[in-house]
């Protein structure tokens, strides 16, 4: 087995030079057989996060000045060679995270296509908001000076690797993309529950560096079984950002340990959402079944391990709700077990289940039963009812159940929905499914979706998250720590940048976005008009 | 004297109501005669900093959808009303700031510009940032779904008014105007160093508001003589944004008490920095003078006290610089005293020069002895010399001080020059005075400048701040504790919202920003083209 992976280096990567291994060494994990997986991992020690990190900076005075089309070399180099490691990267990641093929190349197509983007937008360049005001020597009574500025990078990121997207948000996913796109160094420190995978692409960004010709310690790998080394990534003086995306806990931890630091940096943590979905009763009226096949889809796809899940949905007691939450509940317990991507996951998927279900207010809708008896940590699809007054009483239904799991809270009337609605967190997602015709009759919950969320949708599943220009993955807290700001799409780049501006500068100084003959061809607010 | 201030009502203002006074009474003080003013305040109770934040919660939901037109003659009736407070403002704030009349004069036509450049802002409408992405139902291998999203306000805004701009960074300055015209209410916690300028201009908001139909609550205004009411405001839960400009003590205190928080919000706060200038050999020969002049005038305009005050002028030793010592401790020796803000902020200058002089290391170069005996909290320029080597030894030359000071720092070759550079912290500005054929040989400098600070100076004094689209006035920890962030012109407004996107939705519930036939005529990101 341990020759398959002729291409994984397991070591701590520090810029080009793997390390020598030290420590209490940790393996993979096959979450489906429950059996370690050949190759071995060892902690960082403090002082290689400390050399991660100075070498990051020091590469950073070289890196934030690379010229954009060299940094889309970079960038498409890093899709070239993760599709270099072929089958051998889906097999492994197979085997660490218990997700199947097709997902995952799936994730694969995403990750590189999120490389591919960001490429293209930094050759394209306008992303940098270039804005010039030219002097104006007789306006009285002062004269204007001659001002033009545009983002820079903001130094080295630290970036977690997501347990639930082994590709497009871990070494090379979408927060490792976004700040090598931005000019910044990237600090990894992998998920522990896929070391393999996170090795085999840290190999393949660790070549396209060195085949472009990148500055060393522009991307840097560290392992860990534990938690000291992402604290003392987040707590070094020269890390300038933090991205995340897990848990509410991992996610809390993480800005509290950036509030000790001396210099306050940005920590953008991506903690998920229970993302509401409200059932107009047109819609429940007319296409219960369509409604139900919907969400029990939904609900269960990847074994719920989506940051959209939908966790709870909301309907108003009805017609059509009871064929609803048949057709809902014949989808669930149809739908067989599936592996969860760690131990701790399903024994926390399991905990929380049982506790719902022992709560004397909740109505079991669906239980699946499909257990494979084949495979270890399996988590069975569920869905639970509770009354509007239940769940408004108990703060306990709000928080996520990780996995294929979702409420259905019944209100008697439109009132005791807007009630349940107004008592809702933040949130990734918000979403209404609803008749046309219907929908300007409720304008009052319409226009209170978007204060709750990033993302707000008619008639479609939360799952399913479109990266392109346009998207907004983020939302308020507790969804995020920063609401400002989204971890999908194009836009992702602005978590990595600053602006600065250059008054009464030289001409031939300035960086090319900036000089008058727009040598980029790059969008730009010129003396308040908006020209290239 | 109080008949003068007919129109100043000096309770605390929540919405449309001013409150009875309670507690214990503090007035306005006079720092240049030394002796109170008439008018009585009181510092608002725990109960009615609740209700301030609530009925700004409960405006924000009308707020947030007022049209871009209708907060635009808000933001102008707002100008007016403060033009129309004619020279009775200008004499109240004279007396409680000690600013001269000019200055104070040219201070409320750049707040009130501020107010007419926001509400063209977004009577233009493009600073939403409009992205659109059309569906294509044919892609492979998964249909792309319409997706929209625009910038969208973050809620209640409290502005922390600043001492040192009783208009153009108070009640109604920069950071009001931009939360206002973001959609976002703001609760403004006066500076007690200028109660009435502050109560005067509340009461021209107020008028503003009540004229121009805006829902109560979408301002108000709370005094304190001390910090508790500040810590609430940061603390209450229903407060989404802190604005603050003032000393690194008060930001860092600040961004404490919002990290007690259970959700975390962003806190911009500008906290000054010592502006490092540096001299260039060429430039220190040939015009050794003219250099003197200008930074002497730098140094001592405004009796010092801006945030882009030039605290650091960095020098090699050579010719020219002799000249340069002369004629600026001339210049700064020939200043006469000024009357600082508050006695509190003339105490500390007092201290921290004093310190300055004491130091065995230093040479004073210019001590102005110009003292006025009429006045009172006057403060003495002065300019002193180190050494780079003592400079590098002792952190405390580091540290501002706010006034009339300033440190000239002579380094023996560019290598302990760069070496200084690299010594800095983050500043608001960083400052290179050159001849433009020697830009070029001191690019390891040039480039670093950037890194430093948000704002890059060629040949011109830190001090003068143009308010307009290419101005950054931010930068790193400790200038402000949010680089990503400008504090003053019309970018500003980003400080205030958070990107939301629509999927799916139905054409006429879409903002009118965000519909196909673009009917606000705005700028967008059309299917990845700027069009409009």
């Amino acid at each position: 087995m341990a020759d398959t992976y002729i291409t994984m280096q397991t070591q701590n990567l520090i810029g080009y030079q793997y390390l020598p291994d030290t420590g209490t060494k940790f393996t993979g994990f096959n979450p489906a057989t429950g059996t370690d997986i050949p190759g071995d991992f060892y902690p960082a020690s403090l002082q290689e996060v400390d050399d991660a990190m100075n070498l990051a900076a020091k590469a950073f005075t070289e890196y934030r000045q690379v010229y954009p089309h060299k940094k889309a070399v970079f960038l498409r180099s890093i899709a070239d060679e993760i599709n270099a490691l072929g089958d051998e990267l889906i097999e492994r990641t197979m085997a660490e995270t218990g997700l199947a093929a097709a997902r995952l190349q799936g994730e694969r197509v995403r990750t590189t296509n999120q490389m591919y983007m960001f490429a293209a937008l930094v050759e394209e360049g306008s992303w940098v908001e270039a804005v010039i005001d030219t002097a104006i020597p007789d306006r009285k009574p002062l004269p204007r000076v001659d001002i033009r500025k545009m983002m820079v990078p903001l130094g080295p990121a630290v970036v977690f690797g997501a347990s639930n997207f082994p590709f497009a948000y871990s070494v090379a996913g979408g927060d490792t993309a976004a700040a090598l796109a931005a000019g910044c160094p990237v600090v990894v420190k992998a998920h522990a529950a896929h070391p393999g995978a996170s090795a085999m692409v840290a190999g393949a960004v660790k070549k396209a560096a060195e085949k472009t010709g990148m500055p060393e310690g522009v991307f840097s790998v560290l392992y860990d079984s534990g938690f000291s080394v992402g604290e003392v990534l987040v707590k070094h003086p020269k890390t300038k950002i933090v991205t995340f995306t897990g848990s509410f806990n991992g996610g809390v931890a993480l800005l509290k340990m950036a509030g000790e630091r001396k210099e306050p940096i940005p920590v953008f943590a991506e903690m998920g959402s229970i993302n509401p979905v409200i059932l107009l009763p047109g819609a429940l009226k007319n296409r219960p079944e369509e409604l139900a096949k919907t969400y029990s889809d939904s609900i269960t796809l990847g074994v719920g391990q989506f940051c959209t899940n939908p966790g709870l949905l909301l309907a108003i007691r009805g017609e059509g709700l009871e064929q609803f939450k048949n057709a809902l509940a014949a989808g669930v317990s149809n739908t067989a077990s599936g592996t969860m991507l760690t131990p701790g996951i399903c024994a926390n998927y399991g905990r929380l289940t049982k506790e719902r279900f022992a709560n004397p207010h909740v109505a079991v809708l669906g239980h699946s039963e499909k257990a494979d008896p084949t495979k270890s940590n399996q988590a069975l699809p569920a869905v639970i009812e509770v009354s509007a007054a239940d769940f408004l009483a108990d703060p306990k239904f709000m928080e996520e159940v990780f996995g294929p799991f979702s409420i259905l809270v019944v209100s008697e009337d439109i009132g005791q929905l807007e009630e349940v609605i107004g008592s809702l967190h933040g949130q990734l997602t918000t979403t209404i499914m609803a008749e046309k015709e219907e929908l300007a009759g409720y304008k009052s919950i319409t226009d209170k979706l978007a204060t709750l969320a990033g993302r707000v949708i008619l008639n479609g599943p939360p799952t399913g998250v479109e990266v392109g220009n346009a998207i907004v993955h983020g939302g308020p807290f507790p969804a995020t720590t920063d609401a400002r700001f989204t971890s999908v799409g194009t836009s992702s780049i602005k978590r990595f940048v600053r602006p600065v501006c250059w008054q009464n500068w030289e001409e031939e100084l300035l960086p090319d976005e900036l000089k008058i003959a727009n040598p980029r061809n790059i969008w730009r607010l010129f003396n308040n008009e908006w020209t290239r």
